[in-house]
């Protein structure tokens, strides 16, 4: 597999990784992220990485990479689903995560970035479309 | 990697079919997949296969079995992100996945099954799940 697919869900966007990252891959899925926040106008992006049983200092940048290139695009970045043992292993390898979000599962990363979209919501006509609940 | 991640999210359950799937995979997929409707009390079932430029008659099979399950277990079952030659080849192949609604992504495909989430919803879940498929 050459990409890992980026799924568009309301102003969020949605990543699973399954797979072994390697450089290409990694830089592939930056670029393609890069892509989709501006044209789709995205405010928060979730990374999955519950498949990950392993992750390194390569894995631990690239989240740090992708977080601040979101940062810079105006949109958040929430780590959702991470496993017991990988929190573990970040932190001996010193990898903090700093200035990422993180939560337990998908539902809870999208409410950490709902409050955000709800500000967006009242503060701009154009996104009222997300509004038509009732 | 030995398991599919199944991402919940509301009443749905997301699957991202990213790797190649073989026999063991995809029994594994369709055990978990069982055993998180009926923990989850799930209404549907988005399967995202934007990821697979192949679809042969296994995969063709595994979908099919996928719904069969979810339907008995009262769930919906949609198939989003499928690219233009993996639809040709299902048709060629036979392969017309009766009884599996389809969505061209991810929104889509939420939408489709949100009219029965909204129905659910203003009936009441206990009375919802006894209730029968109109």
């Amino acid at each position: 597999m050459d990409r890992i697919p980026i799924l568009k869900l309301g102003a969020a966007l949605i990543v699973t990784i399954q797979v072994d990252m390697h450089d290409r891959l990694a830089m592939a899925l930056e670029e393609d992220l890069t892509s989709r926040i501006v044209a789709t106008g995205a405010r928060g992006v979730l990374l999955e990485i519950s498949a990950l049983d392993i992750v390194d200092s390569f894995i631990g940048r690239m989240l740090d990479n992708i977080a601040a290139i979101s940062r810079i695009l105006d949109a958040d970045t929430v780590v959702v689903g991470m496993r017991p043992a990988v929190a573990i292993t970040l932190v001996e390898l010193g990898l903090t995560l700093t200035g990422i979000k993180t939560a337990l599962n998908l539902e809870r990363g999208m409410a950490l970035i709902q409050p955000r979209l709800d500000r967006d919501d009242s503060t701009g006509p154009e996104n009222a479309r997300a509004r038509h609940r009732d």
